[in-house]
């Protein structure tokens, strides 16, 4: 089995969905990565958060054996986010972003950390992700996350970090923003062409699945039909999570095996977005995860 | 081999999207609907236009062998449509929308046709699609498409329809509308659970796919991966025509026939869309079913 090195957010979250509220909840895209990969794979973390971080789940990350020495805890207060989903569950509204320690952030690597085989880049500034990836010792894998927002504000440096992965991952709107398309399909096809090193480009498609290509092959996964979303919220962190450690797992990257690390992400980000917050990812086990994959080849069956 | 019978509008179109732009095209429901299904199937045409329509179209329709006793052609203009669609291919704005001919349009059904096993009431006012069940002696299965417009302005007269029906065809946005949930999953249960002899409730997700369910078992299926849609007019026709000429080729109507059918309504779509108006429905073969069909198995395995 392989490690992963993980670096990205850590937060406290206020989320409204149709299906209810919550206030001062774990989030980030670091914790939700983490708590999803655990399940297959050996996790090292690093983010920061303040003292108010609940303890709670710090001591879940460390029954699930995930690896803390890059977790700083500083003075000050976490990351803060506050969001309200529409009726639909596709749009939401930032009502409150609140950096924190988060806006000094700068990831440091303990030394054991820069071995790790995989590494995940999470949704944070390029110019950090690059960072990190100047400081480990050539990974076998990295895979990387990113958002509109870094792409409208931080385009070139997002594409060089497109360049240096090996595996990228977008919704496709996001993608459709990066290269100018419109079709996600095309859009796929001109990044894997303009980034040779990428193995493949993962493309999220919200309730309506995934689709991965490595430029000549391709795979189109529909979601896990979910009859309820309670909170979409780090839908795609948990899914990056449960894709990055079946490869951990698998310890293997062709095409194959990332068609069904597609499946897994798919899986864990189902459990994710049935309930609020991390609540989702806290105790399933792998009989849920076989039931559900069992399901995903039910459901595609023809 | 099982008859199908269609009723629908015969149109011409004004088409601008971003691919370009057609002025006086042949477009329809039923237009699209009988190109489409005539590659699998006999057809029974009923509908009506004016002496402008395309002698052309009407010619290839008998080389495709369907029935035209029942599309009348009548003094005066046919129904005309001018849309224009949004960069993202999946928004449009309709210009123009004149009934000429269609304003009066009653279905008349030649007494031949009042025995084909399958009938499909495409996209017309609700009270026409009643009038035409009231017509016909006992047909084997009823498909229904809708749209938005008549669920709008005569919701009662459309669940009157689906009540009616064994198989009804609607996009994501329509059966929410309809059934007042938000989660297209959840949309198709309760209309299934309303409408108890339903077959199946069939949902079009457009370049997702689309899905299926009987309200026990369900299947999934990605849109065919194009890489370019010229023009989005009548792929929702051209699915159903597929859908309803591959269950009339096979003659029975289970569930795994409904889930291959609905793969060969995905292809017949994506022939459609692939050229402006029905130019994409004149010319595809067996060969290029299959070829497709392979695309389809290929693009989902894991």
């Amino acid at each position: 089995m392989k490690k992963i090195l993980v670096v990205g957010s850590v937060g406290i979250d206020d989320i409204e969905t149709p299906a209810g509220k919550v206030e001062g909840v774990p989030g980030g895209s670091a914790i939700y990565f983490s708590l999803a990969a655990s399940a297959f794979a050996d996790i090292n973390f690093v983010g920061i958060a303040g003292r108010d971080f609940p303890q709670e789940i710090i001591d879940l990350m460390r029954v699930r054996q995930i690896d803390l020495n890059g977790f700083e805890i500083v003075e000050g207060k976490t990351f803060r986010w506050s969001g309200k989903y529409h009726s639909n569950m596709d749009d939401r509204d930032s009502l409150l972003t609140e950096l924190n320690v988060f806006e000094n952030f700068s990831p440091k690597l303990p030394g054991n950390y820069k071995e790790s085989e995989i590494v995940f880049l999470a949704n944070i500034h390029p110019k950090l992700q690059l960072q990190v990836l100047n400081e480990v010792t050539k990974p076998e894998l990295v895979i990387s996350d990113t958002m509109n927002f870094w792409i409208d504000g931080d385009r070139s440096e997002v594409w060089e970090v497109a360049k240096r992965s090996d595996i990228f991952i977008m919704n496709d709107s996001e993608i459709c923003l990066l290269t100018g398309e419109s079709n996600f399909l095309k859009a796929a096809d001109k990044f894997i062409e303009d980034c040779p090193k990428l193995l493949a480009a993962v493309v999220k498609l919200g309730k309506y699945g995934a689709y991965v290509t490595d430029g000549s092959k391709e795979f189109f996964l529909p979601a896990y039909p979910l009859r309820k979303v309670v909170d979409p919220t780090g839908g795609g962190d948990s899914f990056a999570g449960g894709f990055a450690g079946y490869l951990a797992l698998k310890g293997s990257y062709d095409f194959n095996d990332i068609k069904k690390a597609v499946v897994y992400g798919t899986i864990t980000a189902s459990f994710s977005v049935n309930n609020f917050s991390v609540d989702g990812l806290k105790d399933f086990d792998d009989g849920d995860i076989q039931d559900a994959y069992k399901v995903m080849m039910e459901v595609i069956k023809f």
